[in-house]
């Protein structure tokens, strides 16, 4: 028996066929397209759904269940896709259309919160029964696992840790507020922050890597640090500090066992949870005599997605 | 049947014979003494306990267990307090040390924590699923309900919302962060604004109202504003922004159907939750499409310590 897990981003829609121990035997592909009133996203995933057993080789007997992950706000109970700014979505009840041609068990929930159950299920929070999960990426989302269990709010609409303030009156954020934490801690954020410094600094060999790259990146300031340069470890050195700030108020209101970093800044590894650890041990609230929250890299990387949408079904 | 709620708190340690319906039936009070090796704090609670019966002229056989509100740091599944700063003591075993006395269930947990079950089991928080109970005093406490149960975190250390970081590097915090939301948003950061405020204006209303009460307190700005001050109101909208930012902040991670407030500032009422509700509804996440977040003063005030700690046996 397999899970079906479907990942939708705003490229592409990518299934597979997970297999019990988690992993993928078989993936299948379709490109996001724009959806309207004749044409329903459930229309796609459909595809997807067939595409990827077709790719397995199996049928939907063999299929315990489908899973979803949807960026945005998704009503996980009624199987609706609430709100979705990135793919222009409201209101879509996707279960409920699966539901005419898939005879399993089928759920949807937000993406970030997928991935977070996903690593705890399968990747690097496994054994960890309370786990924070947070997604350095173009934005910065999370996902909560409290007791082994999805934490979502009410109505599935809270775990919005990117927009929790740590600047009052801070950087405008998407969100409307000012001084988020997706504002300072982003992929977004970090080039904002990058090429403020290399402005100031003509001599910085950030100029000479962005030139090499065809643009400023993520990884501009991270890789002009590598070889040395001084202003660009400024740049990373601010930049997780204030990731560190968010991730100290999480372990304050949560206290988990792991806090895991995902997302594109996650590939730069030890040189983000050796000093974030550091940041954790010395000011979350208590230190000396509360339990110890580790900072760990997730492990699922560009499969988290498809393995935390299989995992809804196991949750 | 009755329950016996205890309050610890840096002055005294306060006791009630609790119905089942939440009434206060008798009360005791002993003043908190200094803790050592020879007595510990358990001896003064079970005086406590001792003689909230006498008072009710009940017997442990009427009683259905003990429940302790605590400040600091409490272990609440070995019923040890972990660390308190107000009152100093370290690591004391205080439900196996009552247990020598009292052959009921006996319960211990943190007093924001107790102060939080208490309005969702008793006070204004009934009838909801997910509340969040926040505390503007000295400091700034918070405890979480989420599904009718109690969010302590990992080994009991969460829930300490006052230490989620909204300025970065901000005001000093006295937990060694800089920028806490405790630093702007408890009595204690409002008598600082006030006083500030009033340094840069010797002709606010806010001099003649600290002479009046001998010293700055956190009603002066808001007394001086109420009869018009400008400067005074501008101190009072500065710190209910502070706690608006806050607020919305847990209302993004934990969406509750309601967030109650409680604290000296609480007697406030309309107007804090006025503008703060107004906040929420325009700045919370996806404010448009999700779940409204309800602001609302707490209602057990002085009691909700002792009702909260009750509580504890009906969690």
């Amino acid at each position: 028996m397999y899970y079906i897990g479907v990942d939708v981003g705003g490229m592409s829609i990518k299934g597979g066929l997970v297999s019990k121990d988690g992993k993928i035997v078989a993936r299948y592909t379709v490109p996001t397209n724009v959806y309207n009133k004749d044409y329903s996203i459930s229309e796609d995933i459909r595809k997807v759904v067939e595409g990827t057993m077709a790719e397995g080789g199996v049928t939907i007997a063999d299929v315990e269940g489908i899973g979803i992950g949807q960026p945005g706000a998704v009503d996980s109970v009624r199987g609706v896709i609430r709100y979705s700014n990135n793919i222009a979505l409201e209101n879509v009840p996707v279960v409920d259309e699966l539901k005419k041609f898939f005879d399993v068990p089928i759920k949807i929930n937000n993406d970030a919160n997928c991935a977070a159950l996903g690593e705890q299920v399968f990747g690097a929070g496994k054994g960890y029964n309370d786990v924070v999960f947070v997604t350095l990426g173009t934005g910065v989302g999370g996902g909560f696992i409290i007791d082994g269990k999805l934490f979502e709010g009410r109505e599935c609409a809270g775990a919005e840790p990117g927009h929790m303030v740590i600047v009052v009156n801070g950087e405008k954020c998407n969100c409307g507020r000012k001084g988020c934490w997706e504002a300072y801690a982003s992929v977004s954020a970090l080039i904002r922050q990058t090429k403020a410094a290399m402005e100031k600094d003509p001599s910085s060999l950030m100029h000479e890597e962005a030139a090499k790259e065809g643009k400023v990146s993520g990884m501009t300031s991270f890789v002009a640090a590598k070889r040395g340069d001084k202003t660009a470890q400024e740049v990373v050195d601010t930049y997780i500090g204030y990731v560190g700030e968010g991730l100290i108020n999480l372990a304050n209101i949560f206290r988990p066992d792991v806090i895991l970093l995902g997302g594109a800044i996650s590939k730069e590894k030890e040189r983000l949870t050796v000093p974030l650890q550091k940041m954790m041990d010395e000011k979350s609230f208590g230190a000396k005599f509360n339990p110890r929250v580790e900072v760990k890299i997730a492990s699922l990387q560009n499969d988290a997605g498809i393995l935390g949408a299989a995992a809804l079904l196991l949750d």
